[in-house]
């Protein structure tokens, strides 16, 4: 009988985080003077334990025995061999995914949400303030403050605030509170209402409304919690790829040719490509590949430069792929992978030939989405079918040449509260945004005057 | 550190069902003359596999290899111990749930929908045929058939089709094609359209043409699956409490002091009580507790006696408790709780005295649903939110009592999909709806000349 599903015994769930900055340092954030930045200024918006995690350069972190004690709760996630989707495609290549769909909220998220919300504890903060754009985050962030005993707020952007109720039902249910951005608890966002009091929002403006939301607390209890792109939530999502390779070997297979995930911001697929990434460095043969939109092509068609995290340009300069800050990606239905920047040590892994990077259309990928449902059995999130239709390229190549191949994707999220896409997709109302080379021209132009990491 | 789940390794999953018409044979199915209907009557509606096992005395039946090859996608599903909830409610009680909320579909059905489905591939079928109200099912079965290589046709009742439109396309990805009820494809519909071209439909309808579009296949190869209540159903479903029966031996508990589950048809209940009741038969003290809604209040204060499975009057008859075929319960959000009988095997323990049910209004099951999810984490389905309630209940007793009693319950599903229940809730807009004596006595009249039960 095929087994389906490797499962990592309980007492073997990876008791540290793996920080890849210790053999792939990253170019360090820079300040407004275009100097490096002293780690002590962002003690407003992350607690110092957190901002210490960020700048580490050890090799290994503990992960705490409380927040291990929640991650039990649904990890160690399966690992998942498809022989239904390789019999359907006739492929030699044998295909594993790891299963982050399995978490409460859906997603990966909740791997980097729960251990924020319990560092921000440890250091007396009392609530955290947070963005989100779809709802992903701010639903596993208000998990997260739920299991811990914080207090949550979410800033949504309004467009999806209003696309997507049952997201802010969610966050509500877990006791977060979820306002539409722009609001008016802060300045930011009235000035935006000012001028427009029917602006749709965006992200930049609800990452600006939750950072003056945590650090305008008079009583200097609040935080600010970001869901990617920074070096310790990348570092809460190595359990991902550590688990991965203990059900590897389970399975008998001494490591994988291609490792594949889909990237926005890039939490998701560094948490399964990073601890790989170490034996790559060491010399073993691994294909890495993030995938992203073709609509947001930050990997594949934007320079390696330093850049705002944010729209407004209030972050300190990250050193990273980068589309421009400004940048506004079409409305495709994966609404995480639409983020302008990559988080940095990603984009390092990139620029070192380290990783490969990918792009698909929104076409091919819920394609990819429903044969998976259709075999698999699992309906994805549309930022998953980004990692699927890779692999499933992969495993056409591998019948072609007759490889048995070993792919190893992740599966970051169900498709559970995104079934409006697959609505879409059906009735024939979705298409393609190939970006044309004059917008992203004239996007990258807000990088020209920023300093230049080397 | 407390481990907050205890996982079945795969190596143990059952590999029989277990058949509690062995040890509590049912009273029989009669037919339109009042005498046992003979089961090859079905053979129109059921393939000839499937009505052996409806029929069977056997107390074991094994699993097929190929049925257990898809169940292990996600089963064993872990058992779960409530520390949190514990913890939150201060009781000495040790609270266990069963969590069928993990399966691709998002609860319990896919159990029996599998194994309907590769029992119906075995027979030459070529597709099948549902009826489906809140969608659950529905969703099950298009799952299910897409995974053994089956055609799917779903009516689903028109309001709920209408109201939740996102159980349409989920049934879609998989395959499955939904249709609302009533519709021209059938005789029945038809009818019933040309009376009232706005018909909302009901599940009464939706079965009749769902068992109509099966039978009338000219070339015989369709039939219909029904979700619930039939005792092959029920018998699908033991995997349940046959696992949760070693992973509570595993967490050092000898048996459980109660068990909960909620009852709509009985299939979840019933899974997880049934192997549970052959101890009870041998001289264990278990409480057993079927909950129901107070809107629907089958077990609490119907009669146990001889009715139609439904509205048209079109099934054999089945001995049950039954509040009349004819009943149409308010439009509570645990939509799974609102069918007007009840399995039979449930229904005979019941009478027998083996379980003692209880009945909830659905504000006091919001309410414990919103402390599970702050609690433990997990958003779960209106219609688990029943057993939660009662589970609840039981730790209150316990901490009152100062015992430590052991309380497993069965959370059968989550709540993804039904988040505008939640959102009614938290609007203040949701009630109670306790049924008013006479109308019960109205809705009791047609058992009147009906046969009854010994």
């Amino acid at each position: 009988m095929d087994t389906p599903r490797i499962d990592l015994p309980i007492s073997e769930i990876p008791r540290q985080w793996y920080n890849l900055a210790a053999d792939l340092p990253p170019a360090p954030p820079l300040g407004p003077d275009g100097k490096p930045i002293d780690p002590a200024a962002l003690a407003a918006v992350f607690p110092e334990n957190l901002i210490e995690q960020e700048v580490s350069s050890q090799r290994w972190i503990d992960i705490p025995e409380e927040i291990l004690e929640i991650l039990l709760r649904w990890r160690p996630t399966p690992l998942r061999r498809a022989y239904a989707l390789e019999r359907h495609l006739g492929t030699p290549a044998r295909i594993y995914y790891k299963d982050e769909s399995v978490s409460p909220a859906g997603s990966h998220k909740p791997n980097t949400a729960v251990a924020q919300a319990w560092y921000n504890k440890q250091a007396g903060i009392k609530r955290l303030t947070t963005e989100t754009g779809a709802g992903q985050w701010g639903s596993a962030l208000s998990y997260a403050c739920a299991q811990v005993g914080l207090g949550c707020k979410v800033f949504m952007v309004r467009v999806s605030f209003e696309q997507k109720p049952f997201r802010k039902v969610m966050m509500q249910t877990w006791g977060g509170q979820c306002i539409p951005s722009p609001s008016r608890e802060t300045e930011a966002g009235r000035a935006i209402l000012e001028k427009d009091p029917n602006s749709p929002g965006s992200l930049g403006i609800a990452i600006s409304e939750a950072v003056e939301s945590a650090v305008s607390d008079p009583l200097g209890e609040t935080r600010y919690a970001l869901g990617s792109v920074l070096n310790h939530v990348l570092l809460h999502q190595t359990v991902i790829g550590l688990e991965a390779k203990q059900q590897l070997a389970l399975a008998g297979e001494s490591k994988p040719d291609v490792i594949i995930g889909c990237a926005g911001g890039g939490s998701n697929f560094a948490g399964l490509a990073n601890p790989y990434v170490a034996d790559v460095l060491d010399g073993e043969e691994i294909e890495i590949v993030p995938v992203e939109p073709e609509a947001c092509p930050t990997l594949t068609r934007a320079p390696y430069a330093y850049d705002f995290g944010d729209v407004a340009g209030m972050t300190p300069l990250l050193a990273m792929h980068t589309l421009g800050h400004t940048f506004v990606p079409p409305t495709i239905h994966a609404g995480g992978l639409r983020y302008h920047g990559m988080a940095p040590l990603v984009s390092a892994a990139v620029k070192a030939g380290i990783m490969q990077p990918r792009a698909y259309g929104q076409l091919e990928c819920y394609e990819a989405a429903v044969t998976f449902a259709r075999t698999e059995g699992i309906i994805c999130a549309p930022e998953t079918s980004h990692a699927i239709a890779a692999a499933m390229e992969e495993a056409r190549k591998a019948k072609e040449s007759g490889e048995p191949r070993v792919i190893l994707f992740s599966f970051s999220g169900h498709g559970l509260l995104d079934l409006a896409g697959y609505e879409a997709y059906f009735a024939g109302a979705l298409e393609n945004y190939p970006l044309p080379e004059e917008v992203l021209a004239r996007s990258l132009a807000v990088l020209e005057h920023l300093p230049k990491p080397e």
